[in-house]
């Protein structure tokens, strides 16, 4: 079987270096996109708030609207973990119909203008605290 | 003069209550920008080390790519502080060359395929370094 030894040497360098997604990995995913909804939501924040230029207001509800699309697909497999508590998959269909209503509210932010988008934003941010007191983790 | 007592009162509660951006505003608003750049950067990161589904990739690159047309925008006003160098402003034809690259980079990642994004992604990475190397305080 000698000659199978550079063979199993080879699998042996390639199980050292493919990587495969882990339970860690999908908790650090999710917290990326999260934490992009909460930067976009602070920026259009202190645009809606006169602290920054309000030319940027369509361009920040776009990608807070295209983020709030991903995060659904995110939190989907079942991985307990980071700030997320069990209950997330243990209510999953509120939990996903709180998400819809996230990447509903956050497309509807995307098509007002300034004025309206108070309104809308006063709506969203409601939803996520609404969500957070549910399904994070309390910060300590 | 008795009768314009209340307006007086009137006129200080508003310049209590109206709101403008500061300098300090501008630094956090640039700050959100970086953040997302960095979040969006990581994700996508995630994806092409097969740590993180492949199908999202499309919308983090978009993301992306929205994100970084704001970035340049956000640091035009010339406020030194938080971990921009005074060199952002010093050398403003240079750090503004390096941000139309930066837009220009991560609008060609969102045209690409997963296999290309690899290479496009490593380029990226190397335009963010090099920016940061020279214009971002060192972090301690």
């Amino acid at each position: 079987m000698k000659k199978f030894a550079p063979v199993g040497a080879l699998l042996a360098v390639l199980a050292g270096t493919a990587v495969h997604a882990d339970d860690s990995d999908g908790i650090e995913y999710r917290q990326h996109i999260m934490k992009t909804l909460d930067e976009e939501m602070a920026a259009i924040g202190m645009i809606l708030a006169n602290r920054a230029p309000t030319d940027a207001l369509a361009t920040h509800t776009r990608i807070l609207a295209t983020t709030a699309a991903t995060a659904k697909k995110a939190f989907e497999p079942k991985i307990p973990g980071g700030e997320a508590k069990p209950e997330v998959w243990a209510n999953w269909a509120d939990f996903a119909k709180r998400l819809d209503a996230l990447t509903a509210a956050t497309g509807q932010l995307a098509q007002v203008d300034a004025a309206a988008a108070t309104g809308v934003r006063a709506d969203l941010a409601t939803a996520c605290k609404g969500c957070h007191d549910q399904y994070r983790v309390p910060k300590k």
